[in-house]
């Protein structure tokens, strides 16, 4: 692509309205554009972005056996007002339809959906455990929408629900969870920052789990156990006071955002909603149920949190929305060459074509954040190449077009 | 995929609620449920459907140079008040928010977003023109939600918006447009029963155009003018009383479903949102504006209405959820390896590994609708292969694996 063509353009200055790094790299880079408080548009290079993180949840959820459905968004108050929720749930947006008089809810969680659809398609242990999932646009009625894409009144998430037997299976998968959770930090670069942290359980099992990841701009504290790695919220260090795993007694006071977070929800949902299965010995037994949460809008807030530096934004080379980020300086055939070779090596390039001075070009490049820039000027041709560099060094390097495709596909190489 | 691991069931009886084709085929065959009028959740045969609609419409848009952005669905009210619509639009979702008391809107379109958006990266004459599009979730406050996945509550969309400094400008991409949809329309197998069709154009254009689907279950009345093949609306049949592209005055009268639409909308958003760029000489003008609209979740349903025959659906070979329905009576382990070699070989295949009998499995895969049939048993080991049969056609024949690949390759290459 080419920058002259994009439908964005990148701004230096931004309204007051910034709250937060990421809101402001993302508006200037024109990555989002906010339409009102926690509500974005994804504009193209953050739409890219923004896939790429889906793609990877995607893939991790597929792995471990999920099926991949799309419940609707608009749903009828009975569901919720069968499981109490209509009433208890504070971010609910509610309303009435103007024609029909039905009361609807605009959902955040679909746990009444979910419920009920399972009953249609599993009546016997032969059909479980199955685990589905959905990526799928969200609603709450937030108080306070602040942090950027961190927290909207629009956003996405992933949500699977796990269908099992006995607590057993769910344990099993649970585990699964977790592992297949951590691989998705590491695609995301956020590994070295994200900690599985203990939380209050509720009825069905002594802890639930955060994934917290750790930034100052993060609206939860938590307590880091040095010693084991792991992680508890404030409810569990004022009951416990010792690290769940080790029981160790030392912890490091964190500010972190909840990345991820994963419920045991046992037989909550499955009662109202009767979901049963005939055991082998053909009694019936309620579905043992769980769910796994994981939101790509607040991750891609959280990467630019934690990965940016005071230049700008650093993807990590999963989630990047291009490779390379092609610069001219002068040399308007040559960088077109190149341009037109990288594309037909399959290498995603972002050339800078504006006629902009080197520093203008040089900032927006840092803003970007793409993980590879290289520069065509006059002076990297009469050094006999190009100007090779990562975001996050600051070593260039000239190359030649054969070393530097070759640079490029190493790096990218997973 | 196995059958037997699948997460939906097909089922014979489904409740008096189907008041269609498209309905009945699709939940009877696990494709989608229904939560409540209007609303569907797609299932993961179903959501494989979608998605490949989806990806053929996002192809052909960026293939005319669109560029994707994805924009919120809950709105402010003082957007809508801006254009007059917060007061005209009938089918807007109107809520507040309970804690700040906002006034949302939840839209069925975007031009109260896109404009204001535009405004913020178009300044001059060389940033124009501009395509952005969105494939998103809408919601209408619909008086009736009939006719299955035709009209919902909540529904998948194309919109695409273009930005133009000159009437000439857009004239060029609208017939641009138009060559795109029949793309469209013929990789989604329904270019032999859709019809450009005139509309009433509004203030800007003298016309505006649909693309209709010929369907009895179609809410539209539409004359086909068969001297030209294009098709007039009612209105315009009324007004004009002749084709408005051969003059000819005999015309067939038929039920169509509205498959797509496009507009010439001028500056009628522009002006209230006072989208302006800097023309050749300086001077300030208005932005010239056109809209484009593809529903996927109703050509997904229409693709039922009008590709089905009385056995179930008939997918056509781009938007089927599986390349190969393999069934086996007996014979486990050779279904078994057949099943791992056509996966090897890249081909999607959907196995009925189910104990149960040819009836029950020749029933299901006619309902399901996957393009190629294979059947192993004992009667076809016997004949020295595979029983192979195309879902459209009654012949059935005995090949070996070699042909057999050979022959889904075939049919599968573009």
């Amino acid at each position: 692509m080419k920058v002259s063509k994009l439908f964005t353009k990148t701004t230096r200055n931004i309204s007051k309205e910034a709250e937060s790094r990421n809101h402001e790299l993302l508006v200037r880079g024109g990555y989002v554009d906010q339409l009102m408080a926690g509500a974005y548009t994804y504009l193209p290079l953050g739409l890219t972005v923004l896939k790429k993180i889906e793609n990877i949840i995607r893939e991790e959820m597929v792995s471990i056996g999920g099926q991949e459905i799309l419940m609707p968004a608009l749903q009828p108050a009975e569901n919720w007002k069968k499981t109490g929720r209509w009433e208890t749930v504070d971010d609910l947006y509610r309303f009435t339809s103007y024609y029909t008089k039905t009361e609807l809810a605009l959902a955040g969680t679909h746990e009444e959906v979910v419920s009920p659809l399972a009953k249609k398609f599993v009546f016997s242990y032969k059909d479980l455990p199955k685990y589905v999932f959905q990526i799928q646009t969200k609603f709450r009625d937030e108080k306070r929408a602040k942090s950027g894409i961190l927290r909207g009144r629009e956003f996405l998430m992933k949500d699977l629900y796990s269908l099992h037997t006995t607590q057993e299976d769910l344990d099993n998968f649970y585990e699964k969870a977790i592992k297949s959770y951590f691989k998705i930090f590491k695609r995301l670069g956020l590994q070295d920052k994200t900690y599985l942290t203990f939380a209050s359980g509720g009825t069905f099992s002594k802890f639930s789990h955060e994934f917290q990841t750790v930034s100052d701009v993060g609206e939860d504290t938590i307590y880091l156990c040095e010693k084991c790695r792991v992680a508890v919220n404030q409810e569990i260090i004022a009951e416990q006071k010792e690290c769940p795993k080790c029981k160790n007694k030392d912890f490091k006071k964190l500010k972190a955002i909840e990345t991820g977070n994963i419920f045991q929800l046992g037989t909550k949902f499955s009662e109202p909603f009767n979901l049963k299965y005939l055991d082998k010995d053909g009694k019936e037994k309620l579905v043992i149920m769980g769910c796994f949460g994981m939101g790509p809008s607040r991750i891609m807030g959280t990467i630019v949190e934690v990965l940016s530096d005071d230049k700008g934004i650093v993807w990590p080379k999963e989630v990047t929305p291009y490779q390379v980020h092609l610069i001219n300086l002068e040399e308007n055939e040559k960088a077109e060459k190149l341009y037109e070779n990288l594309k037909k090596d399959g290498i995603d390039v972002l050339w800078d074509d504006r006629v902009e001075s080197a520093g203008v070009k040089f900032a927006d490049a840092d803003l970007l954040g793409i993980p590879i820039r290289v520069v065509v000027s006059s002076k990297s041709t009469k050094a006999g190449g190009y100007e090779f560099k990562f975001r996050n060094q600051d070593k260039t390097e000239i190359v030649n077009e054969k070393e530097f495709i070759k640079k490029i596909k190493d790096f990218y190489a997973k």
